[in-house]
């Protein structure tokens, strides 16, 4: 059963719900998609000038989980005002409030180090390395084996490859079901530092009514610096280190693109479900999406309905809310475009179509289903532990960390892996910021009560009275009053210990349930594991005839490697007699300004805004200066700062966001409402020039300052 | 002073805020418009064939309020579903409920009288009576006799008219503030039945949500026959009545239009006012507006609570709750609309640009406003009565029609004429049949709070408790137990007796509330009519303004009288990135449909609709079906169930609504955002063929039924 399709990564094959402009390609692969095809859409640039270690698309790199590009010779890098948004806040005072005010350096000396979110990954090297892994992979006995097996050998390769390569990273990836394997080397650039970024009201303008949504108005956009030690090697922060010079970066255009263009976007994307089969399909819909919105939703009640007691206590609660409105409105959105697509019936009718000699991996897949289905609730809820109450969060991944230190290093889960603690702690700091008793104890009681349901509380608090919510409510205000975990020095202690006997012993019964829950997650996600290795087992035979079907190449799912998308700028039929234009202006801006948030533009950007029609960087057939722009382009969550490239390979524009019919586009890719939203780099080139009179910048990307 | 500006209606000139296709023009207006241009717009047919005693345009009813048009020489009318909606619902039975399910007479002789709206008025002669108004005007010694001169005057025509044409209705209309007046004489058809009604499923669909917006997918059409005599008179209903033959019928187009196309929409509209000098509009925006949305919001948030508590109170306040609901929409679509095309603003600016020699006219205009804003809450109140608690208006029109009675019958309120009150009692018989004490008793609770704050009480309440609902309650509950007014022969009695005494003489405390109010209504009415008398002298004064600045032929407001709007097939920009596409399809209609109301259609339609595909009435362009269709129409309330025409003047649509943007459109044509809906005729062709089969229907209609 091993490798039934050893044709994958020559002739990868699109399955036949496939469509045109689909596809997150691993840049190797443009070479084997339609040339013709790729001429006529207006892609000029030669594919050799993109790939390769000289390669354009190595311009593009990953901005802690975002995409960002290289805009200059010098190490200045563009993403979104979103992906820069933790950098921003980490400098923000009461005294000068960048996040609400903006900043800008107008020279090298101001750029200041964005603490909040740091590291600039640039691709070096990518290596196959399927058969080692696959000859780990082969001596297993069973599912659990396999993928522990594999996530061992991941670990030993990467281990062996960053020792070998002082100041990179390595990290491995797993296409198809694992059917291959990847190491990828990125060169980790640890200084990074903030160099242009818009007012909130600029970079969030619409918030989150406009989240997902066309048409949009946002100016999505930051501009960062990375530095290097002055011997040209990644270096944490220092004084004296230097702008790192890329061996490539984007040309930005200054004549942007129009209704009809061809856009190559190419960054980071996350995730996508592209090749499930129907039954695991349809577990998303009937099981996991509705759990997101049951738990998401009435978490988002609770943190609302704590928040609006005080002003304090609504910063506090921000955050956390914020981060479950937008998964909760991104599960009803999957849950809505599921059931648009018909996805489930086309993929069941597709798989029915394929006879009887498909019948034996189909029963294995929903087999692997319903294994998933039975553990769901409770893995689910151990899952969300850590978007929920935020002290139970700390003391859960205190233990977590603890817990993985007594396994050996290659068996440990590469979240926590020893080169990973400082992210960990980053996370359990800004938990510990977010505290506070009058939020947690309620949402505590509320996620107890929860624990309890699933079977999921230790002996010592088995008799507690947790019958309801209000019930729980004096256990949990007790439980956090008699904890010191809300102490940093103390939280911290426990963390450096990495000791689950110390925690144990101790009299804290928050920190005790915190490793009681680490432990059951363990549990959890060894089943898991035990699942994802009968996926290595099945998905790729199941890939196997969906590949038989199809007669164009086959890309593999998102996982947080560069890929590239090859598309249009395009509008969409939102619904019968509605039609979404591509493009949005700044008149339109002016228009959904109200004066308040999230509709409130600066003084200065609309001043600008009404003597738009003088500036440089009007779109003549528009008539106006563009913010927006739609595209067909495939991208996910982790596209967010993703450059978009015109045919010539030059920057027109940053992705940031889908539209909300596109959602579900996790799933399946449909050309007729496959949406995502671009930053036109003409409003980046307008609220600098227009509004920031920030020349030099202009300057560096070789846009000459010229009016009209 | 007077007519300052004679040349009007030789070369009407339009505001300097026209654009292209605004203008609710008189017909004999056509010829003195741009010919070449109405040519490239699309207009095949000759003015000449549209004009006068056999032009087409005669082809157009007014429907009791609605629009109609004759589309088969045996007296075949279109009208909107809604229109028609009383005299479906007059037919409707618990047995057979045909306002649910529909209604289709295969023979004539199953077509039914349309009891619940009746009479179709068909245009035969309009004669220019301004010199005898004006005459009668001019002895006027102040505003306030103006009026009452002039009303007396119009009242005097109309029934001299009337006597000496029997089975005709004559009425006065009053064009350009009162400038020049006109007797318009229509042929009165009393004798109307109901040959086709959709289901309300498909006649409604979309219902409240949809109202006043695109895209819309409502089957918004119904079929009724008029009738006549056997010697072709006029006849009230009669088993041996005979169809009525109209002089000229519209021919259906089987080909129907597309984007861009000319269209003509004939038919009734109620009123604009779009000559008002800004300072009136100002007091629309800041006054008249926000009344309505504070005191149709509370009454819809009341009727919407008592309803609820039950399903027989919900079908109770239905119709009022819709009705207030409607013109609620209506309201804030109105202020928001104003705001945004800043017409005041622009009104404003106009008038500052006229300079001193205006300075006079517009102070005058000012005072008039002003006049006007001092009586405005009571007399708001006091026209809202209607709309109120049920028995109060009961007891409000009862001793209105009672004190108009004691005035000679030229100076009575035309619309308490002797040949109006069949209608007035239908109207009371509605209110009867709606009053439910359960619902009346808060409601006239709320009321008379209201009333007691606008010093609106006679002296037998001075004393009681009012001074909020919940104190009002027993007061109102204690009234109405005590009222027998909630019979139907005893307020017939006083109906009937027009006695004001015996009103005043009886122990029913809410029937002399009700004269007390129609006393306070007359007064209040008196007053109005003082200001109407001076926008008579100040109105034509200002418009000599409006004239002077423009070059194109004017239109007077839309005041219920025969029209015609030359337009095309358009869609509009929603907002910046959003574009309306100016049709919708059958499928876009079944994609909305979710198996309950307000978006539920019978399994007949959509059975037909699923096999579209195959029908005769596909648009190619569309590959679908037409639903509706968007046009650039000057149109407002009254024109509902406008035929709309194409070039040769056949018919292609029905007009029904108007899109949200477009509300404030009565106030001023925007070519932006004016569009109206229409029901395209091939959505009532496919219906008739593909669902109902009733061929003997389109045979009539000579539209043929093949198959593709």
């Amino acid at each position: 059963m091993r490798r039934p399709f050893l044709a994958l990564l020559l002739g990868f094959l699109l399955p036949s719900w496939a469509q045109a402009d689909e596809g997150q390609w691993l840049p190797r692969q443009l070479s084997s998609l339609d040339a013709e095809r790729l001429k006529r859409m207006g892609m000029e640039i030669p594919v050799e000038r993109l790939n390769g270690p000289r390669g354009l698309l190595r311009a593009a790199v990953n901005y802690s989980g975002c995409s960002a590009g290289f805009v200059s010779a010098e190490g200045l890098v563009a993403t979104n005002h979103h992906c820069a948004y933790p950098a921003i806040q980490a400098l923000a005072t009461p005294e000068n409030d960048v996040l609400r005010e903006g900043f800008l350096a107008r020279t090298r000396a101001e750029e200041r180090p964005a603490k909040g979110r740091g590291e600039i990954d640039v691709l070096v090297e990518e290596t196959d390395v399927t058969e080692l892994v696959a000859e780990a992979a082969g001596a297993a006995q069973n599912d659990a084996e396999r993928v522990a097996r594999v996530q061992a050998r991941h670990n030993e390769l990467a281990s062996a490859c960053e020792e070998a390569h002082p100041g990179h990273r390595c990290e491995a990836f797993a296409d198809f079901f694992g059917h291959r394997h990847r190491m990828v080397r990125t060169l980790h650039i640890q200084d990074v530092r903030l160099v242009y970024a818009p007012p909130s009201g600029v970079g969030e303008f619409g918030g989150e009514i406009d989240n997902w949504q066309w048409p949009r108005h946002s100016g999505d956009f930051s501009l960062l610096r990375a530095y290097v030690g002055p011997d040209g090697k990644p270096a944490p922060y220092a004084e004296d280190n230097v702008p790192y010079r890329p061996e490539v970066h984007f040309e930005v255009a200054t004549d942007g693109v129009a209704e009809g263009d061809f856009v190559m976007t190419t960054g980071y994307p996350g995730r996508t479900d592209r090749y499930w089969p129907s039954v695991e399909v349809q577990r998303y819909v009937d099981q996991v999406f509705p759990a997101v919105v049951s738990l998401y939703g009435d978490w988002v009640e609770l943190l609302e309905r704590r928040g609006a007691t005080s002003k304090a206590l609504g910063l506090k609660v921000a955050a956390s809310k914020k981060g479950l409105a937008n998964r909760l409105k991104n599960a009803k959105g999957m849950l809505a475009g599921l059931e648009r697509m018909r996805l489930v019936d086309r993929k069941a009718a597709f798989e029915r179509s394929l006879g009887a000699q498909a019948e034996p991996i189909l029963k294995e897949a929903a087999e692997l289903t319903q294994k998933a289905r039975q553990g769901f609730q409770r893995a689910f809820l151990l899952e969300n532990l850590s978007r929920g109450p935020n002290l139970l969060a700390v003391a859960v991944d205190n233990a977590r960390v603890a817990l993985e230190a007594q396994k050996a290093p290659a068996d440990r889960d590469p979240r926590y892996a020893d080169r990973n603690l400082g992210l960990i702690w980053k996370n359990q700091g800004r938990r510990l910021r977010d505290y506070a008793q009058a939020v947690e104890a309620p949402w505590l009681a509320d996620t107890l009560v929860r624990l309890k349901a699933q079977k999921l509380l230790p002996p010592f608090l088995g008799n507690a009275p947790l019958g309801s919510a209000a019930r729980a409510r004096p256990v949990a205000a007790k439980m956090l009053s008699r904890s010191k975990l809300n102490r940093e020095a103390y939280a911290r202690r426990f963390f450096e210990a990495k000791d689950p006997s110390a925690i144990r012993a101790s009299g804290d019964g928050l920190a005790r349930l915190g490793l009681f829950l680490a432990q059951k997650t363990l549990e959890a996600e060894a089943e898991r594991k035990a699942i994802e290795g009968g996926w290595m087992r099945v998905g790729p035979s199941f890939l196997s005839f969906v590949q038989q079907r199809s007669k164009s190449p086959m890309y593999p799912d998102a996982n947080g490697s560069l890929r590239v998308s090859v598309a249009q700028v395009r509008g969409y039929i939102v619904k019968d007699g509605l039609q979404a234009i591509p493009m949005t202006t700044l008149a339109g801006q002016l228009l959904k300004h109200q004066g308040e948030a999230p509709f409130d533009l600066p003084p200065r950007f609309r001043a600008a805004a009404e003597r738009r029609l003088r500036s440089r960087w009007v779109e003549k057939e528009l008539g106006d200066v563009p913010v927006c722009f739609l595209s067909t382009a495939d991208t996910t969550g982790g596209n967010s700062g993703s450059p978009v490239l015109d045919g010539q390979g030059r920057l027109v524009g940053l992705n940031f966001d889908r539209v909300w019919e596109n959602i579900a586009g996790d799933f399946a890719y449909n050309i007729a409402w496959s949406r995502n939203i671009s930053l036109d780099v003409r409003y980046l080139l307008w609220t600098l020039q227009e509004v920031e009179k920030a020349d030099q910048l202009l300057a560096e990307m070789n846009v000459g300052v010229t009016t009209r």
